[in-house]
Protein backbone atom coordinates (compact mmCIF):
# COMPACT_ATOMS: atom_id res chain seq x y z
CA UNK A 1 0.00 0.00 0.00
CA UNK A 2 1.37 3.58 -0.68
CA UNK A 3 1.22 5.63 2.26
CA UNK A 4 1.79 9.69 2.06
CA UNK A 5 3.98 10.76 5.11
CA UNK A 6 3.97 14.32 6.27
CA UNK A 7 7.58 15.10 7.91
CA UNK A 8 7.14 18.35 9.23
CA UNK A 9 10.73 19.91 10.66
CA UNK A 10 11.65 22.84 12.76
CA UNK A 11 14.09 24.73 14.52
CA UNK A 12 14.14 23.89 18.28
CA UNK A 13 12.49 26.09 20.16
CA UNK A 14 15.48 26.87 21.97
CA UNK A 15 17.45 28.96 18.95
CA UNK A 16 16.92 31.94 17.64
CA UNK A 17 15.12 31.84 14.21
CA UNK A 18 16.49 34.22 11.61
CA UNK A 19 14.71 33.59 8.92
CA UNK A 20 11.49 33.50 10.77
CA UNK A 21 13.09 36.73 12.52
CA UNK A 22 13.68 38.41 8.72
CA UNK A 23 9.84 37.16 7.46
CA UNK A 24 8.56 39.21 10.50
CA UNK A 25 10.03 42.40 10.23
CA UNK A 26 8.93 41.57 6.09
CA UNK A 27 5.29 41.32 7.16
CA UNK A 28 5.83 44.45 9.25
CA UNK A 29 7.05 46.20 6.32
CA UNK A 30 3.87 45.37 4.70
CA UNK A 31 1.60 47.01 7.44
CA UNK A 32 0.86 43.48 8.77
CA UNK A 33 1.11 44.15 12.18
CA UNK A 34 -1.00 41.37 14.13
CA UNK A 35 1.79 38.85 13.58
CA UNK A 36 3.67 38.41 16.54
CA UNK A 37 6.44 35.69 15.65
CA UNK A 38 7.14 33.50 12.87
CA UNK A 39 9.26 30.13 12.75
CA UNK A 40 10.11 28.79 9.60
CA UNK A 41 11.53 25.01 8.49
CA UNK A 42 10.64 22.40 6.12
CA UNK A 43 7.78 20.75 5.12
CA UNK A 44 8.71 17.18 3.31
CA UNK A 45 5.90 15.14 1.54
CA UNK A 46 7.25 11.73 1.32
CA UNK A 47 5.39 8.69 -0.61
CA UNK A 48 6.07 5.53 0.63
CA UNK A 49 5.49 1.82 -0.53
CA UNK A 50 4.70 -0.33 3.37
CA UNK A 51 2.17 -2.80 4.54
CA UNK A 52 1.17 -1.56 7.05
CA UNK A 53 0.63 2.53 8.46
CA UNK A 54 3.41 1.51 11.51
CA UNK A 55 5.76 0.13 8.97
CA UNK A 56 5.16 3.58 7.03
CA UNK A 57 6.21 5.44 10.26
CA UNK A 58 8.69 3.78 10.77
CA UNK A 59 10.59 3.96 7.30
CA UNK A 60 9.50 8.08 7.52
CA UNK A 61 11.43 8.16 11.20
CA UNK A 62 14.15 6.24 10.00
CA UNK A 63 14.47 8.95 7.01
CA UNK A 64 14.20 12.12 9.35
CA UNK A 65 16.42 10.69 11.94
CA UNK A 66 19.34 9.89 9.55
CA UNK A 67 18.20 12.76 6.41
CA UNK A 68 15.95 14.91 6.68
CA UNK A 69 16.73 16.95 10.09
CA UNK A 70 19.38 17.74 12.02
CA UNK A 71 18.52 16.95 15.65
CA UNK A 72 21.25 19.41 16.95
CA UNK A 73 19.10 21.92 15.94
CA UNK A 74 15.79 20.76 14.51
CA UNK A 75 13.09 18.63 16.35
CA UNK A 76 10.25 16.26 13.61
CA UNK A 77 6.53 15.46 13.74
CA UNK A 78 5.11 12.50 11.41
CA UNK A 79 1.74 12.58 10.03
CA UNK A 80 1.05 9.75 7.93
CA UNK A 81 -2.22 9.97 5.48
CA UNK B 1 -6.71 36.34 21.16
CA UNK B 2 -2.93 34.67 20.41
CA UNK B 3 -3.75 32.18 17.41
CA UNK B 4 -1.14 29.61 15.70
CA UNK B 5 -1.23 29.78 12.36
CA UNK B 6 0.36 26.57 10.61
CA UNK B 7 1.08 27.43 7.08
CA UNK B 8 1.95 24.88 4.39
CA UNK B 9 3.92 25.97 1.33
CA UNK B 10 4.45 23.36 -1.68
CA UNK B 11 6.25 23.44 -4.61
CA UNK B 12 3.05 23.02 -7.26
CA UNK B 13 2.72 19.51 -8.18
CA UNK B 14 3.12 20.45 -11.84
CA UNK B 15 6.79 21.46 -11.99
CA UNK B 16 9.57 19.62 -11.13
CA UNK B 17 10.96 19.45 -7.43
CA UNK B 18 14.75 19.06 -7.77
CA UNK B 19 15.26 19.47 -3.75
CA UNK B 20 12.87 16.71 -3.42
CA UNK B 21 14.84 14.44 -6.42
CA UNK B 22 18.08 15.36 -3.85
CA UNK B 23 16.77 13.99 -1.04
CA UNK B 24 15.07 11.01 -2.68
CA UNK B 25 18.44 10.17 -4.20
CA UNK B 26 20.24 10.06 -0.79
CA UNK B 27 17.71 8.37 0.72
CA UNK B 28 18.22 5.48 -1.68
CA UNK B 29 21.98 5.76 -0.98
CA UNK B 30 21.40 4.78 2.61
CA UNK B 31 19.33 1.94 1.49
CA UNK B 32 15.86 3.20 2.13
CA UNK B 33 14.71 2.19 -0.56
CA UNK B 34 10.50 1.70 0.00
CA UNK B 35 10.40 5.82 -0.50
CA UNK B 36 9.72 6.31 -4.44
CA UNK B 37 8.51 10.22 -4.48
CA UNK B 38 9.59 13.14 -2.14
CA UNK B 39 8.54 17.03 -2.49
CA UNK B 40 10.05 19.89 0.34
CA UNK B 41 8.21 22.66 0.55
CA UNK B 42 8.20 25.24 3.81
CA UNK B 43 6.44 25.11 7.18
CA UNK B 44 5.54 28.50 8.59
CA UNK B 45 4.04 28.83 12.15
CA UNK B 46 2.77 32.53 12.54
CA UNK B 47 1.69 33.84 16.16
CA UNK B 48 -1.51 36.19 15.15
CA UNK B 49 -3.21 38.22 17.57
CA UNK B 50 -6.88 38.54 16.18
CA UNK B 51 -10.18 38.76 17.88
CA UNK B 52 -11.52 35.79 16.19
CA UNK B 53 -10.06 32.37 14.10
CA UNK B 54 -11.64 33.82 11.09
CA UNK B 55 -9.60 37.24 11.37
CA UNK B 56 -6.36 35.37 12.26
CA UNK B 57 -6.95 33.38 8.96
CA UNK B 58 -7.72 36.38 7.11
CA UNK B 59 -4.67 37.80 7.93
CA UNK B 60 -2.56 34.23 7.17
CA UNK B 61 -3.74 34.29 4.05
CA UNK B 62 -2.71 37.89 3.43
CA UNK B 63 0.95 37.29 4.90
CA UNK B 64 1.02 33.83 2.57
CA UNK B 65 -0.16 36.02 -0.64
CA UNK B 66 1.88 38.68 0.14
CA UNK B 67 5.05 37.16 1.20
CA UNK B 68 5.44 33.68 2.24
CA UNK B 69 4.66 31.80 -0.78
CA UNK B 70 5.19 32.44 -4.85
CA UNK B 71 1.94 31.98 -6.60
CA UNK B 72 3.61 30.99 -9.85
CA UNK B 73 5.46 27.95 -7.83
CA UNK B 74 3.88 27.74 -5.09
CA UNK B 75 0.21 26.28 -3.37
CA UNK B 76 -0.09 27.28 0.60
CA UNK B 77 -2.38 25.70 2.89
CA UNK B 78 -3.38 27.37 5.96
CA UNK B 79 -4.51 25.69 9.17
CA UNK B 80 -5.02 27.39 12.44
CA UNK B 81 -4.91 25.87 16.10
Amino acid sequence: MLFTAQVKVMPLKELLDPQGKAVLSGLQNLHIQSVSDVRIGKHIDLQIEAATKEEATAIASEAAKKLLANPVMEMFEISIN
